[in-house]
């Protein structure tokens, strides 16, 4: 799928060659010129006669992998001994592990954390519930659920191949927000389940990140849970992805020069990305805006509307425009898609309005090529690492988190995700702000702590008794 | 509760004091004639004329422990600045938290954990569903199920309240067997409900252990998920208390030269930890047994019985005794109490055969004070760290997990148990063998991976396909 190389498809091979030769620059030549890129290079006498290499290469497939070492073992003389698979090698038992805080060198000490000591902490809580913010890992965990049934790219893989992918959601919060996170797979994918579930084990957790349920279902579960518990409950496809989006198209209307109130929006996909996307960026402001899906726009004629896309249909495209997506981004200012690779070319761009902005955002292959949408839009962004203007949710659910928990909010409001955008917007200085510059790195230090920090204000500025009223609906 | 002071109800205090003067040895004197043990004192200066010294002090209890910063109050010129109740401080926050194994410094690191790479990894555990236990968490995480329903002695205080203790378990599983558990803390105490929420979180767990669920439900919770899972499913204080029980009553034998065969065993409490505790002693060759709850000897002329006591009934106490607990224990060879506080006296203990064995596991009050029975039996055993021979679930519990997971176990049997009692049982040396010392310290370096050994050994024996038989019956 990847065009280049990757880190992510990286082997490590270890060869075997006799010493005195040649055989190193045999090598890297052997790599290069079938398209792989050395990014590592070991060696190690083995022996008197022989030099033991390993040679790390970023390939950019599976098969390119393999071709490369088939490339390696035909050169004179070489043995090689073993290809490692660099990901597959970081994954091995896990990639997250438990620790405990407190020491348990005697027994001293586990009469204080075990039996008889907890006791005392346990009746605490029992008799002042708020306690259990204050004495348990409830402040600062967070539970990533998912049911497997929208992995990624992947589908509906089930709950155990869904756990690597939490467990690297739990790593990132961590390394983000130092928030305790523990994946729960659910062997179920029926809604009632899930949320029966979510709502038993609720009580050890101060927060839930729903993660790859498929929509429609998301939707409903996302809602239910809202209503029934007494925590945050965020969905990282739908809201992760709009916080994100609301930033990185207040940079790129700056750039241009417009106003989110009068540009005209359309967007492809009415999945649970796009409608989070959606419902944020109107309440942000946005008035002008068409979205699509494979049948074309949504409007409310469509004989096939559920739910979800009669609320849409009701609150967009005003014009009852009933085209396919091609007509529909024909003089709009932005287009932002969620949904398919390669449903746009760049002529169909050409046919935007002046200084038009793209977030072609499908994963790994964007709605139209970026080479080709930046010859005529002004601004593009998409879901890539290998291009400028990379939307990444790890940008916004750590920090979004962090803030949650420090204020102990009881729920997530529209006001909080628009204030974590726009916390989101303003890492990026005028002096930085650019065409390519529209979003900062996630490696930026001040990325999760500025989200935090408006999260909480917008939790205290909602909470009622704070002097303020409470003005969030929901997302 | 407690009659001696104890670190779990230990207090630092902050006490600001003249330069210069005896203040050191007049707060000692203070803290001991009001009856505190002080086990830390640091002095430092604080200005010219003062001195700040943090003394930290084991008290009794609560009460104890106001009455003793009252009295240093009132030395003359002594200024208390601070009371803290260093339990409290140990579980500021919770006790355990999650770390990432992997490190994610750039964005290389960030492709192979996350998106892009981990993709691959999901994948190939989507292909070959067994690799979850080489790529992921799952070949070590177990979950700590509780539903807050009989917590330690406290009782039914609540799934947040439980909170402290399944933190603390957590934090042993680590400390004793390099486990990652964490805690699950529902908020149901509908069996069925209880047994579908740990079948549905149960694929990103290699384990499951039950904990302070109450009796009966813990039964059909334990015996319902047994039948549904294909990972091990073991309830603490049923299981882990028979492993501790066995190999203390092997050892208690061996140094009163009798058999496990010809004893008569006299229990008291037939609730979870005394059912399984039967159980365990029958597969292990105990033959004569009677079982009393506070209706006294179970026995099939009982008007009383449910499925646990009918199964009891059926099963010991073939002479049909109905009589009381006192008569039960006459001419026993060995008493085994799960029950409650104070029931038997130091004379029941003198009706007892010659070299009888007492272990009184009510907690923190024994059925008998340890003292008086100390003065009739050969062997006295408790559950408290005050006396010799603590009958601790530290033992087992974690070395059986380790054993189980490292064999990769769908299952947990009797003989696992049975084995996991030899191996503890045998840690103990014949050299260190005495009345006194029949379990090792939960410190002993050798306790876990002697368990675990055993386990794992019993789980391969026990394996269809590797030349054995299946001959595990359930616990």
């Amino acid at each position: 799928m990847a065009s280049v190389p990757s880190v992510s498809y990286s082997i490590t091979v270890r060869l075997e060659v006799p010493a005195g030769g040649r055989a190193v620059s045999q090598i890297t030549h052997v790599v290069e010129n079938a398209g792989g890129i050395v990014t590592a290079l070991d060696v190690n006498t083995a022996g008197h006669e022989t030099l033991r290499i390993d040679v790390t290469i970023a390939t950019r497939d599976t098969e390119h992998a393999e071709a490369i070492a088939t490339a390696l073992e035909r050169i004179d003389a070489v043995k090689i001994h073993k290809v490692s698979d660099r990901t597959f090698l970081m994954h091995l038992g896990g990639k997250i592990e438990m620790q405990s805080k407190v020491p348990l060198r005697n027994r001293d000490e586990l009469s204080m954390a075990y039996t008889p000591g907890v006791a005392r902490v346990s009746l605490a809580i029992a008799r002042n519930p708020e306690d259990v913010r204050r004495l348990t890992i409830k402040r600062n965990s967070v539970a990533v659920v998912t049911d497997g049934s929208a992995v990624l790219g992947l589908g509906n893989i089930g709950p155990e191949a869904a756990l690597p992918v939490m467990e690297g959601k739990a790593a990132l919060f961590k390394r983000f927000a130092g928030i305790d996170a523990w994946p729960i797979c659910l062997d179920t994918q029926d809604t009632d389940e899930i949320v029966r579930t979510v709502q038993i084990l609720a009580p050890a957790f101060g927060g839930i990140n729903l993660e790859d349920i498929s929509a429609p279902r998301c939707f409903e579960v996302e809602a239910r849970l809202r209503e029934l518990l007494d925590i945050p409950v965020f969905h990282d496809d739908q809201h992760g992805t709009a916080i994100c989006v609301l930033a990185a198209l207040t940079n790129a209307l700056r750039v241009v020069g417009k106003d989110i109130g009068s540009v005209r929006i359309t967007m492809a996909g009415a999945g649970a990305a796009g409608t989070a996307i959606l419902k944020l960026l109107m309440h942000a402001g946005a008035r002008d805006l068409v979205v699509c899906d494979y049948r074309g726009a949504v409007h409310a004629g469509r004989d096939d509307l559920d739910e979800s896309l009669g609320w849409i249909a009701s609150r967009t495209n005003a014009a009852g425009y009933a085209g396919d997506l091609r007509g529909a981004v024909k003089d709009a200012d932005v287009f932002i898609g969620v949904s398919a690779p390669g449903i746009l070319t760049g002529d169909d761009v050409a046919t935007m309005k002046d200084d038009a902005i793209v977030f072609a955002l499908a994963n790994p292959e964007p709605e139209v090529s970026p080479d080709e949408a930046r010859e005529h839009a002004a601004v593009v962004a998409t879901g890539r690492s290998d291009y400028p203007n990379q939307i990444n949710n790890v940008l916004a659910f750590p920090g979004v988190f962090r803030g949650l928990l420090d204020a102990q909010a009881d729920g997530v409001t529209l006001d909080m995700l628009a204030a974590a955008a726009k916390a989101l917007a303003e890492v990026v200085t005028p002096d930085e702000l650019g065409p390519n510059y529209i979003v900062p790195s996630v490696f930026h230090p001040e990325v999760s702590t500025r989200v935090a920090g408006a999260v909480r204000e917008a939790v205290v500025a909602l909470t009622p008794g704070q002097g303020h009223s409470p003005g969030g609906s929901h997302p």
